[in-house]
């Protein structure tokens, strides 16, 4: 997969690490679902049905001049591992990627698109910018709803607006979300009264890899709940609105860490560093939660493992499962894994010697 | 107290790293109760005879050749840090360093020797060798014992032996004991067991630091309970038969690790290295562990600190309270401790990188 093996040389998207507030904000991300006019819902329609719209969707692609460098991948072309990866990068979700029938998925070279067709909608279309930035996601899906619109009609009701599969999207079809990081609130352990504030102002915290996932290395993907009768300017600035108090608090929790526990949290820090350039087998999750010490421990001028920001956001990815079986280039059980991501680490730390 | 800062500048006998068995067997140690003749025992003297007899025991020890070159310490001209570092140095006890009365202690400039002067008996004299060799320090003792002898008459029953405050002590009033480093039976989970087949054979097991001491660092002192009805050679050859199946369960233990449990063994051992490296802050039980480990990595050839292993020995004396305190010139507080103890470790190491 020659296409899937150039994504593997560039940072993700969303890990750029540039951007407004991107010290805490590391993505912002635009999602609309659409299904095309004149075909059922996902779950009606059948297998000549299917593989008509996964035909119209390549078609329209390739029509739209604002695509034109995507590559549209099918999924009888992809491998699990393939797929794996792409979820790891956030292109698709964990769902699509395991759909047993024909789906397909167009991706733009820079990352900053992906189309999934045939997810729980005909489709999903997705924008990603790196920082606080949903403005310029808005107006990126937006311009490509408009120019796949020329092309394609897609199902829509004056009174309701766009018609999805699952209730919860119909209106806008629009959901927004930033993926936070958010260390200090965790040290501090003030994490638990934002999420239960998010929930009474019907917002949704999700982990790094979306829904169903816990969140992991401090990572927390806020996104709002409801897209029915509220305009998409309405939802973006009302989900804004909140991760800008949450970003003052985070900002506050790293001004007390420093200020009143700066012994223990410099400890941490070190300690987090200390592990991962020393580790000979590290499980995802354990690597994922030094990795946030680390960069936060960056942020704050602790420590300078002698990366940029981007290459080190860039170690959240590659010790992925996917991720690494791609760099090794081959298939590796669970602790064949543990024992690669530790010497991939400690490869990327060797620059900086404690 | 010059006398003390000198032996602060060498590294205590217990620590040497030399001798049989020194790769596991870290020290073994002699000692004799003894009570002079014509006084009460400890808990029935008055003030007078108190003086009377560290004034005598003063006097005896010049006059015994083998004893020329140890410094009598009377503990008024101690300060409470100077008696804990005696402590930690094993060269008095805990409860000798604790008491209100004076007292005194007379020790070698080797630190091979050292005579607590009114302990639970008037005397505890006692030996250490490095490694496994209860025979020489046997030898040391006895020597010791009959040189003062030609100038102080001890307590003597010809039917029962030596004459002690406690009665576990009267006989011989020997006390043989072995200081073992055990990491791998602990790691195997296998020490509990070995525990239990000791206590059967009334034999004690006590921590680094003797009698009410908790095992740290996986070190585990072992000797013998009772003195009475056996001779001074039994009980050595008895503890001494027990020590050495012990050992070749240590060395099993090293090689199931080695050849069974190896991946995550390396870890193990590297991260306690990270841990020691990169930490800001950490308490003397921690790195007594952490040290422990990287001593095993050490021998068994896994990791090289670039250190003699009698430097990193020392270790483990010199991040000890009053060491540290010692070594700094100044009163620390325990989380003062903490950090001088981390910075002292990392500049051990500092020749090492990761």
């Amino acid at each position: 997969m020659s296409n899937l093996d150039l994504f593997a040389r560039q940072p993700a998207e969303w890990l750029r690490s540039s951007g407004p507030e991107s010290e805490i904000v590391i993505s912002s991300r635009l999602r609309l679902a659409r299904n095309v006019r004149g075909f059922p819902f996902l779950q009606k329609l059948t297998a000549e049905q299917h593989d008509e719209i996964v035909d119209l969707m390549e078609d329209t692609v390739q029509k739209t001049d604002v695509l034109k460098d995507a590559t549209y991948f099918r999924y009888r072309d992809l491998t699990d591992l393939d797929r794996q990866f792409l979820v790891e990068r956030h292109l698709i979700s964990r769902e699509h990627a395991g759909e047993k029938g024909e789906r397909a998925v167009s991706i733009t070279r820079n990352e900053v698109v992906s189309l999934m067709v045939l997810e729980e909608d005909h489709l999903r279309l997705q924008a990603f910018q790196s920082g606080f930035n949903l403005q310029e996601a808005w107006r990126i899906v937006g311009m490509i709803d408009d120019s796949l619109q020329k092309s394609v009609e897609f199902s829509f009701n004056p009174t309701l607006g766009y018609l999805t599969s699952c209730p919860t999207n119909v209106g806008t079809g629009l959901r927004a979300s930033c993926m936070l990081h958010l260390p200090s609130l965790v040290l501090t352990k003030q994490v638990h009264k934002v999420l239960q504030a998010l929930s009474k102002l019907n917002l949704a915290a999700r982990g790094l890899y979306g829904e169903g996932t816990q969140a992991t290395g401090n990572f927390f993907q806020f996104s709002n709940q409801m897209t029915l009768g509220q305009k998409e300017e309405e939802i973006i600035e009302n989900l804004a609105a909140v991760i800008r108090q949450v970003v003052e608090h985070e900002k506050e929790a790293r001004q007390y860490l420093r200020q009143k526990r700066k012994g223990k949290f410099e400890d941490q820090i070190w300690r987090a560093f200390g592990a991962l350039k020393s580790a000979r087998a590290i499980s995802s999750s354990e690597a994922t939660q030094l990795l946030s010490l680390v960069q936060l421990g960056v942020l704050m001028e602790l420590l300078d493992p002698g990366l940029t920001r981007q290459d080190l956001n860039t170690l959240f990815l590659l010790i992925q499962p996917a991720h690494l079986q791609k760099i090794s280039d081959k298939t590796l059980n669970s602790s064949d894994r543990d024992i690669a991501r530790a010497d991939l680490i400690r490869q990327h730390l060797s620059k900086v010697q404690l």
